[in-house]
C-alpha cells in the first residue's frame, strides 16, 4: 500500500516510516522540519520505495498535491510540547487542529479515506477513572495540547460519519526510545550531564506516569491497522489506547535515569503535586482493547527509560539540538 | 455587571440580552448579522443600558476593542446549522472553533475571566447512555457542528485551567419559542403553508428529540450563572445540560405543529431511522445537575412547539427570511 506519513522526520513518524518500509509498503514522507530531523530519515532515503516531501500542513495546496496517489494517511505531525502550551496558545490550535482539518480536506480532495492518527492520553485531562479506558467519562481538558488533539479526534470521527472515512485513533502515553528528543528524560539527562551533583525535578516527584517504547508503539499501530485492499462505503471509527499496563513515579524514573548514567546526583524537588499548569498527576491508560487483539509491548517502563538514556548517550547531537 | 453578548441579534442571544437588561445588567451586544435579525433588538435598543456593536468574531482586533470594559462574556454566536455541515466543512471550524478561540483571546487581552458558553447536546454524538448525563462516556462526534462545539468546550476548559478563567458550558437540546428561525418546526410550518395537503418528513418519523423553550433556556442560564462580584484566582469549569425531562418523536411533533395550524396534511416519510447524515435518532439529556440547583422549565415540549408555531404565524416575515 502507498502510505502518506505526516511528521515523517519526527520521533514517532520516522520510526513508523522505517517499519512501514520494512513491511513492504511504499511511503511518502511529509515534514516541515520545524522539529523533524533529516538524519532520522537516512535509512529510509536509501530505500527506493520512500519519497520525501518538504511541506507544511498549513499549506493546503502543497499538502493536497503531495498526497496524490496515496491510499492511506498516517497523520503524525503535531506540536507535541504539552508543557508550554499556555505560553503560546495559538500554536496547538494551528499546528494540531487546523493542520488536521487540512489533512482531512486534502484526503477528501484525493479520495483517500483511510487515516491513522497519533492522539494522546492527554485528551482524558485528569481522568476520574484509572486505568483510563477509551470510553472514560466525557473529558475535561486541562491543556491546550489535549484540547487540540481532542478537537482533531472530533473532526476525524465526524469525517468517518459524514464522508465514509475509516479512521483509527491512537491515544498514546508518553513515548520513549530511539530518536526521542523532547520530554523529561532528556531534561533530566541534560541536567545531570551539566551538573552531576544535583537534579532539579518539577513537582514533588510523586506524579505517576506511564511510558511506552517507540518500537512497541509502532508495532501496536501496525498490529491494529487494517491494510485490507477494499473498504466498505460506510465509515468506521476506532480508538485504541497505547501504553504498557504499568506506571512509575517521577522519582522512580529520575532514579532509573541516574542509574543508567552511573551517577547519583542529589534530587531536588520544586514541590507541589504537579510539574506545571496542566500537568496530570496520574496518567495510566487501560490498554485492554488493543491487548484484546493480541498485541503486547516488549519493553517495561524501566527498560524503555534506560534504552532512551543509552540512545541519548550515543547521540550527543540530539541532546544539544533538543528543545 | 457589564456583560458582552456575542450573537446578540440571534435567537437565543437576543432573548438573553432582553432578560439581562430586565435584571438590571449593562449589556454590550455583538453580532455580525450573518443570521442575526436587527428587529430582535428593537426593545433592547430602547434601553440606555444596551449598546450594540456590529462585528465578526473572526476580526480579532475589533472584537478585543469591543469587549473593553466588560466583566463577563456570554458567547452565543455560532453557526447553528447542524444539518448542512458536511456540505461546507470549513464553516463550523471557522465560525465556532476559531471564533471561540478569538473570544477567549480577546477576553485574556481585556483581563475578563468569566464566560458562559452555548454548547449543544450534539457534543454527545449518538450517546450510549440515555438520558445522557454531563459525564457520559467519551463522545464520538457524528457532525461537524458537534465536533466544533466540543472543540470550543475543550478550549474553554483549558483556559480555566491555564489562565484562571471561570467558564460555564450549557449543553442545550433544540431550543424553540419566540424568534426561532431555524429547524424542523419552521420547515414543517412552511411546507404546510405552501401545500396544506401534505407534509414531507425526513426519516421515518421515529427519531426521538427533546426541546426546550427559549424562555426556560435563558432562565436556566441565569439561574445557574454566578454573578458574584469577586472571583477566586484559580479557575472553575462547570457544565450543565439544559432541556426538559422528556422527549417526543418527530411524528408527534409534526402532529402538534399541524394541530396548532388547524390543518391535517398527509404526512409522507422519506424513510430511514435518521433525517440526514449525522442526525441523532435519539436525543434526551439528563438535566439532574441543573435541576439539582432548583431550576425547573415551565414549558412542556408540546407547549414549546405550539408556542413556536404561534410566533411563526404572527411573524410571517420570519418564515420568509428563515434559511
Amino acid at each position: 500500500m502507498r502510505i502518506f506519513v505526516t511528521g515523517a522526520a519526527g520521533f514517532i513518524g520516522s520510526n513508523l516510516c522505517d517499519r512501514l518500509l520494512a513491511d513492504g509498503h511504499d511511503v511518502c514522507g511529509w515534514d516541515n522540519f520545524s522539529t523533524g530531523q533529516s538524519g532520522f530519515l537516512d535509512e529510509a532515503l536509501k530505500n527506493p520505495r520512500f519519497r520525501l516531501l518538504r511541506g507544511d500542513n498549513l499549506d493546503f495546496c502543497d499538502l493536497a498535491a503531495g498526497m496524490a496517489g496515496c491510499e492511506m494517511v498516517c497523520h503524525f505531525a503535531a506540536n507535541a510540547d504539552v508543557r508550554r502550551g499556555f505560553e503560546w496558545p495559538e500554536r496547538d490550535l494551528q499546528q494540531n487542529t487546523m493542520a488536521t482539518f487540512n489533512v482531512l480536506e486534502a484526503m477528501r480532495k484525493n479520495a483517500i479515506r483511510r487515516i491513522a492518527f497519533s492522539s494522546t492520553g492527554c485528551v482524558y485531562g485528569e481522568a476520574p477513572v484509572i486505568p483510563t479506558p477509551e470510553d472514560a467519562p466525557f473529558p475535561i481538558q486541562t491543556s491546550l495540547y489535549g484540547a487540540s488533539k481532542a478537537a482533531c479526534e472530533g473532526l476525524i470521527s465526524a469525517y468517518c460519519e459524514g464522508y465514509g472515512f475509516h479512521g483509527t485513533i491512537y491515544r498514546f502515553v508518553s513515548i520513549l526510545g530511539e530518536r526521542y528528543m523532547h520530554g523529561h528524560v532528556i531534561d533530566f539527562y541534560r541536567q545531570v550531564k551539566e551538573h552531576p551533583g544535583f537534579l532539579t525535578v518539577l513537582g514533588d516527584g510523586s506524579q505517576r506516569k506511564s511510558y511506552l517504547h517507540v518500537r512497541d508503539c509502532v508495532a501496536g499501530i501496525l498490529y491494529s491497522t487494517d491494510f485490507g485492499d477494499s473498504l466498505p462505503t460506510n465509515g468506521k471509527f476506532r480508538i485504541f489506547n497505547l501504553g504498557v499496563d504499568d506506571f512509575c513515579s517521577v522519582r522512580q524514573s529520575a532514579q532509573w535515569i541516574c542509574e543508567e548514567m552511573g551517577l547519583t546526583p542529589e534530587i531536588r524537588f520544586t514541590g507541589g503535586d504537579r510539574g506545571w499548569i496542566g500537568d496530570n498527576p496520574f496518567t495510566y491508560l487501560d490498554t485492554g482493547r488493543i491487548c484484546g487483539l493480541g498485541w503486547r509491548p516488549d519493553f517495561s517502563i524501566r527498560d524503555a527509560i534506560r534504552s532512551t538514556v543509552r540512545w541519548l548517550a550515543a547521540n550527543p547531537w540530539a541532546v544539544k539540538a533538543a528543545r
